[in-house]
């Protein structure tokens, strides 16, 4: 993965010239691309761990496994939010570990925490590095200095549970080869974030990630099944049970802990057998509004599919004006059909099924029916398929915009479907009002996705020119502005981004003043000298 | 509902003569019956309130709401599992609530928690009275007195989210009171426990309850979108949101809190249309281990019932005994026709379906090749449509079979499919044993029920004749042992029974010292003086 941005460091870019001068028409581009800086010129302040404390982490995981080089300290610098890349990329990063810290097994993990306990050092857990809010800041919370705990050696298949459907794996393995592994078993996690290609599973427990195709396979909260959690006071283990009334569910007060409560060192997790059967398909609507019509009857009338997700017109334009100037001609010539059949306003959704065959066959054949009856146009594969071929490039293209001054961030909520379009126009609002109030007016975009019975998630993303001096302001104008909408608008602060600590300031609102108290006591229990994580979550 | 026991006063007896000989046959029965004492007869210490405190609780709720009589402190004296059924049939309550108290809103709830607070008194929440595991259990915990929160007043529907499939109620409704108003509307909760008669939803919530079409709709913990708890340091509220990733999940934080946090006042829940189609049938298999299989395909493979129930030889056994003493002639052939074809020794499965009937009929076509590819005998609805005649009558006859000095008692536990068969092995040992060595040989019955994608429940029901003087320590005996024999085998100590006070020393073992120590600080916040439901749940 790149340091400065995301990604491996041999793909090529994406933005074409056509692209670019159309986004430069929308909202400006900077006349002068701006590469981030050279590794060497990134500026730390030197490591506060004196000779003494490496020695003692040294005597616990081995020296090899205590690094405190340059370039370990960049890469553990941060996630990959949006003022992580900006302050990255201008080789200046608010802060970075003391050291890094590369366990190989839970026992290693729990006399960790307990030298850096006693050396009075926060402890980052840091799985794939792909947190977007804030999750992996190297704050040390008045301690004496900072550690990241990099998972990376824990990243073992530990078994497969064939007539269970459960796989158990160490936290620090990574969901892409998780899936390869599964593959080759003809089996399927199904959890496919936009971080696919780094993320770690434990770090999507720990952030209760959901992947986009969570309509169909859940959330991670729905597929971990047992799990074990190092914390300062001690282990934690619980077992893959199908289900459980004892108590508060330990499990569920685990899984979105962002390491703040411990370090989830395993993991058992429901998988699936493999699709046989995939099929990607475009939908388009006349309207955003049919369009959530549409998906709420897929959602509760046995419909699903296993991904969905609607764009809405703003975001329907951008993508075929940004296909048309890659593509060309094809993109063209569907524009102009979709006009031409009274679409040209409308909205575009992709479906996606998979499964035993004749299970998608029954699926989308209801699914079919009632799209049409809600007034939608099928316009076959290819808009599936080439989601699908692209479905992990954003973060890449992001790289492209900020190197060319563009802004382009993302957040997502939750609501009811009867709230979904009010929270949807409040949330927009508010970022184009800001992004407006700053002389940087935007393109706003959102789709909806992650599809339950009771509502679905609005994922907005937006795109503006960066501020040349204060570009950090600008974002954080435009964050507060959005998640007041969200929660004066019913929305949950973060539908599955978590909180880290950009989220942080809105928890109160999320489950009040008791709520956040009783989170606080669970930390001071399973970590009482305050040393995971600080500054998340619950900051 | 009957003081000593269950159900409405009116309801007939079920247990014909000929029932009676087969289990004196199996069992022994009392030679003559032993009916519960007269509620004048029950003795209980005096209240322990002075006329200070009951005013300053008068002043909060009315003077009618504030209850001291013999019959109101008797009904609220336990809920209805075996020991507190024995104890109040003798007359002999180990306690009584010193007043019941019945709020009629939240704001009441949160002024009555900090009346108890100021006065020193436990607090008991009461919703439907039905806890089989001590739940209401009227301890002080060193408190000066103790008193139940009857809940029956707060039973309201506060609304339908017809969009997004919510109903919105306070927690004091009763089960069969929100299922009938949703189905005057065309929508189930479908959430229907055995107790589902006398069961609150508020407990349901508390209790991580499952009904028994949980396999169809999910347990409570499914259904709960938003909720409020009132707690002594405060209220949390939670609103409906379909999903979020901010943090631990403060809604299954609270839901299984047992009252020990707080009072739950009032729960959003999500619905289903009600459905079109019920179609209950009967499928045998020649043994419980190809049952297991055929439940686990169901269950796994796009085919699973909303309700699922396969017996192990010996409940199908005395199942099909039962009928023929009960029916005569039509269960007699039935069985004469299993055995003539090769199933006299087989296992009986319920398998219900509900829904669209299109979709109930595809679903069905699936299951039924599933099972006849492992061997099963479909054997039409009559077996499934006596299922859900008697589908709420175990405790009637419970407590039928107590006049008759026969102990019957349940207990239940969840594990993944690759364990099913080996946990019930050890467990209808330990219960089958433990009763021998009583020397009051048993009938130790069992299904599987609640399928998941990775596991199930096993539902344990055993009979033997009561022991005359020491029957709480025969029932002592036989729950520690089934209990160790659960957690050494790999079960969670309860499935959907909850914890209450008779499972609480297996707490340890469910979630370790550290999980405890977790869940005792989040009481110690929300619950700083530590009235609510002592000796529950982490005692």
């Amino acid at each position: 993965m790149r340091w400065w941005g995301w990604g491996d460091p041999g793909h090529g870019p994406i933005l074409t010239g056509a692209a670019l001068d159309f986004l430069n028409g929308e909202v400006g581009v900077a006349p002068d691309p701006r590469p981030p800086v050279a590794l060497a010129n990134v500026s730390l302040a030197a490591s506060a761990l004196d000779e003494g404390t490496l020695e003692a982490l040294r005597a616990v995981v081995g020296s090899e496994a205590v690094r405190s080089d340059h370039a370990a300290r960049v890469f553990h610098a941060g996630g990959k939010g949006y003022p992580d890349l900006v302050r990255m990329r201008a080789g200046e990063p608010e802060g970075a570990p003391d050291a890094v810290l590369l366990p190989s097994d839970r026992e290693h993990v729990q006399r960790l925490l307990a030298a850096c306990e006693r050396s009075s050092l926060a402890v980052v857990p840091f799985g794939g590095g792909t947190s977007v809010v804030g999750g992996l800041a190297p704050l040390r919370g008045g301690h004496r200095g900072v550690v990241a705990l990099e998972m990376q050696r824990m990243g073992r298949v530990l078994g497969i549970d064939r007539a269970s459907l459960t796989v158990t794996v160490e936290a620090g393995a990574r969901a892409a080869a998780v899936e390869a592994h599964l593959a080759q078993r003809g089996l399927t996690l199904g959890h496919f974030p936009q971080s696919f290609e780094y993320v770690s599973l434990g770090g999507c427990a720990a952030t209760r990630s959901a992947g986009q195709a969570s309509s169909g396979y859940g959330s991670i909260e729905k597929m971990v099944a047992g799990l074990r959690l190092c914390a300062p006071s001690g282990e934690i283990e619980l077992p893959a049970y199908p289900a459980s009334a004892a108590g508060p569910s330990m499990r569920q007060i685990l899984v979105g802990s962002e390491g703040i409560l411990g370090v989830i060192t395993e993991l058992s997790l429901r998988v699936r057998p493999a699709p046989r059967e995939r099929c990607y398909e475009g939908v388009f609507f006349e309207s955003f509004a049919a369009g959530i019509e549409a998906l709420r009857a897929l959602a509760q009338e046995h419909a699903r599919p296993e991904i969905a997700r609607l764009s809405n017109e703003q975001e329907t334009r951008v993508s075929l004006a940004l296909a048309a100037a890659g593509g060309g001609v094809k993109a063209r010539a569907g524009e102009a059909y979709l006009r031409a059949r009274g679409y040209g306003e409308g909205c575009l959704a992709i479906l996606g099924y998979e499964g035993e065959p004749a299970e998608v066959h029954s699926r989308r054949r209801r699914a079919h029916a009632l799209v049409r009856h809600l007034g939608a146009l099928r316009v076959g594969r290819s808009p599936g398929e080439a989601w699908a071929r692209s479905r992990y490039e954003a973060p890449y293209l992001r790289d492209e915009l900020l190197t060319h001054g563009v802004m382009v961030e993302t957040l997502e909520t939750a609501t009811q479907w009867s709230n979904l379009k009010a929270l949807h126009d409040s949330v927009e609002r508010a970022i184009s009002e800001t992004l407006a109030a700053w002389r940087t007016p935007g393109l706003v975009m959102c789709h909806v996705s992650h599809l339950y019975d009771t509502g679905a998630s609005l994922y907005f993303t937006f795109l503006a020119r960066q501020h040349d001096e204060q570009a950090i302001a600008q974002w954080r104008a435009v964050k507060e502005a959005a998640s007041a909408a969200i929660v004066h608008g019913g929305g949950t602060i973060t539908h599955h981004h978590a909180v880290g600590r950009d989220h942080a300031p809105w928890m109160v609102d999320e489950v009040g003043t008791s709520g956040r108290a009783a989170l606080q006591s669970l930390k001071a229990t399973l970590d009482p000298a305050g040393i995971m994580n600080p500054g998340k979550l619950i900051a």
